[in-house]
C-alpha cells in the first residue's frame, strides 16, 4: 500500500462540477487541499477549491502545470479525453484507474465487463452499421432502447424503440453514431449501490439506495430501498467483484433494476454517484470523504448508515424559493452555488431524514 | 425580518482559522460564497472561501473593499479591535452585534450583564488598582482564580490563587492589566450548550455537550452530557436569555459549572464554540451552518441531536499521525489544513458516534 497523503497535500479535480465542488468540500475536512481543473467559466468548485486552473482539454501545458501542483489526480466525471489522461498519467497518479474510465465511457464494452464477471444486464446488441441495426431489432425485439455507446448522462443520448417506431429513424435521431440497443427489462424499480475502494484493496459499500427518476433525470433516492435480504446482499457482492475485477480505487456507483427474482445491473459510473448524496446526512462519512480518503490512500470509513433518508434534486428553478427550502427545519439542504438556474439543470438537493437506520 | 439572501450571496468572514474554514464549508452547502478577512498569511479558511483579504484590522482601504464586497459581516473570534468594526459596520451589517461583542469581550462586563437577567456566576470582584486587589482578596478569599478582564482564552491570561499565594505577584505576572478575580466553584464538570437565534427572533439551541479540559485547552465533549431534566431545562432556558437579551443573531456558547444543586455560567462567547464541534456528526444541521442560516436570514434548523457523541480534539502533534487517526472507520475526522503542528495548537478534531440519541 502507498503511504497515505498527508494533511496539506493537494488533490487534483477534474471537473469543476457540484461533484467536483462536494469532493473539495470533503477533501477539506480531511485537512487536505484541492485544485479543480476545469474548462467552463466560474465553476462552482472553485469557490470551495485552494485553486482553479480555468483551461480546455487539449492544453498541453495547462494539463502538465496542474498535474505538476498537485499529488493525485481524481475526476467528477467519465468523458475525460483520452490525449488529456495520457499527459496527466505521465506526470502524477490518475485515479480510479483508466480501465475503470474505459470501461465506463462504452456501454459495449461495459457490458462485455459485466458479464464476463457473470453478472447479469439486459439482452443488447452492438450496433455500428445499418445491418447491425436490423439484427438487432430482430433479436432483441421492441419494446427496447436504443443509446449511444458514449457520451450519455441523464437520459441523453437514448430513444426508445416501440414496436412501431422506425429503427432507422430512431437510429438517424441519434446521429447514427455507434450505439447499443438494449432490451426491455420489466423492473419494479432501480436501486443503486455507492461502493468504495482502497488503495489496499479494502471494500465498503453504502447501502442500496431506491431511484425515481423524472424526465430521465434522477428524482429521489431513498432509503432504506425495497429488496430481499438476498437481493442487498447480492448487490454489494456484484458491486464488489466490480471494484475488484478493475483494482479499482474510489467510489463508483453501480444502478441495478429490481426484478422479482433478479438484479439486472444497468450501468455503471465510475465515480461519485448523485444517487449517493444521501450519504452526507444519513452516514458518519459520505461518498466524497469515502473517495478522497482512497485516492489519498487513507483507510476507507465504514459506510454504516445512522438514519433513514430520503434524497430529492432540486433541478432548474425548483432551487429559488430558500425561504421555503430551508423552512423544513429537519431537511439536509444542499445547494451548489450555480448562477444561472436553467430548466433541467442540477442546482442542488435536499436530504430528509425520515428516523433512525 | 430581512429577506434572506439569495444563494450565491456573499458572507464576510473576520477571521481565518478552522472556526471560519468550518463556517465557510457550510455557507457552501447553502450555496453561500464566502470572502475571509485575516491578518495572518495562509489562513486555513482560505483554502475553502471563495476570496481571502491579508490585510491587517487598522488597514482601513482593506476593510473597506472587504466590506463592500460581501453582503453581510461576521467573525470567527470576538475580540476584534473598535476601530475595525466602526468601518466594516458603517458598510455592511455585522452579526452578532456589537453589543454581544461588547458583553463578552469583559469579563467584568458579562459578569454584569449575566447577573443583571438574574442568572448566576461565580462570585467576584473587579480589580483595577492594588487596592482592589486587597479587597478583592478580602472578598473572595482563596482559592480563587485571577482572571485578565480581555483576550483570555484556552486558559491563557489567568492565574489560580491558592491560600498561599501571593497576590501582588500573581497580578504583576498577568501584567498588573485590569483583571477579575473569580470565587472558587465546587463543580462536579462543565457543560456548554450551543444556541442559536435567527433575524426573526426564533431561539434553537443543540443538547448540552460535557466539556473535559486538559492543559487549559479543551479535550473532550460528550453526549449527552450528566445532568438532571431540570438542569438542562435551566441551561436551555438561560442560554434563550442570554440570546433575546442581546438581541442576537448567530451561534453562542455558553459555559456552565454543574454543582450538585445549581448550574453557574463560567462564561459566554459570541461565536461558534469548539465545544460544539460535535454536532458535524451527531446533527443534521451543525453550529456552523445554523449560524450561517441566522447571519444570512434563513431560518434556523432544528438542532436535534441523532447520535450520541464524543468530540475529542487533536492538539499539536496529535495530529501527525493519519494513519491511525483515520483507522477507526466509524470516526468523523476534522483536520484544520494548518501546516505546522505547534505544541498547543489546535490542529483538528475527531467526532466519535457512541449510539443513536
Amino acid at each position: 500500500m502507498n503511504n497515505p497523503l498527508p494533511p496539506n497535500a493537494t488533490i487534483g479535480i477534474l471537473g469543476g462540477g457540484q461533484l467536483g465542488r462536494m469532493l473539495a468540500v470533503a477533501a477539506s475536512r480531511l485537512g487536505l487541499k484541492t485544485h479543480i481543473f476545469e474548462p467552463g467559466e466560474i465553476p462552482p468548485a472553485g469557490q470551495v477549491a485552494d485553486k482553479v486552473t480555468t483551461a480546455p482539454y487539449d492544453d498541453h501545458f495547462a494539463l502538465t502545470a496542474f498535474a505538476m501542483s498537485v499529488d493525485v489526480i481524481t475526476f467528477e466525471f467519465e468523458n475525460i479525453p483520452t490525449h488529456a489522461l495520457d499527459v496527466l498519467e505521465a506526470i502524477r497518479p490518475v485515479m480510479p484507474n483508466r480501465r475503470a474510465l474505459a470501461t465506463s465511457q462504452d456501454r459495449v464494452t461495459e457490458k462485455e465487463f459485466l458479464t464476463s464477471l457473470g453478472l447479469q444486464c439486459a439482452p443488447y446488441a452492438n450496433i455500428e452499421t445499418s445491418e447491425d441495426l436490423t439484427a438487432a431489432v430482430e433479436k432483441i425485439g421492441a419494446p427496447s432502447i436504443l443509446k449511444t455507446r458514449r457520451f450519455g448522462y441523464d437520459g441523453k443520448g437514448q430513444s426508445r424503440l416501440k414496436p412501431d417506431t422506425n429503427p432507422t429513424s430512431a437510429w438517424a435521431d441519434l446521429g447514427n453514431t455507434p450505439c447499443v440497443l438494449e432490451g426491455f427489462i420489466d423492473f419494479t424499480h432501480e436501486i443503486s449501490v455507492i461502493g468504495a475502494r482502497s488503495q489496499s484493496g479494502e471494500v465498503v459499500c453504502f447501502d442500496p439506495g431506491e431511484n425515481v427518476h423524472r424526465d430521465g433525470i434522477l428524482h429521489t433516492t431513498t432509503l432504506p430501498a425495497r429488496m430481499s435480504k438476498s437481493q442487498h446482499m447480492d448487490a454489494i457482492l456484484a458491486t464488489g467483484k466490480i471494484l475488484n475485477e478493475l483494482d479499482y480505487v474510489g467510489v463508483l456507483g453501480v444502478e441495478f433494476f429490481v426484478t422479482p427474482h433478479s438484479l439486472i445491473i444497468n450501468e455503471i459510473a465510475p465515480r461519485v454517484h448523485n444517487s449517493g448524496h444521501w450519504t452526507q446526512n444519513g452516514c458518519v462519512i459520505d461518498q466524497f470523504e469515502q473517495h478522497i480518503r482512497a485516492v489519498a490512500g487513507w483507510p476507507l470509513g465504514d459506510g454504516k448508515r445512522h438514519s433513514n433518508v430520503t434524497m430529492t434534486n432540486l433541478i432548474g428553478d425548483e432551487v429559488n424559493d430558500v425561504a421555503t427550502l430551508s423552512k423544513d427545519a429537519a431537511v439536509g439542504l444542499h445547494l451548489y452555488g450555480k448562477a444561472d438556474a436553467k430548466a433541467g439543470r442540477k442546482m442542488g438537493h435536499v436530504n430528509k431524514i425520515t428516523g433512525p437506520a
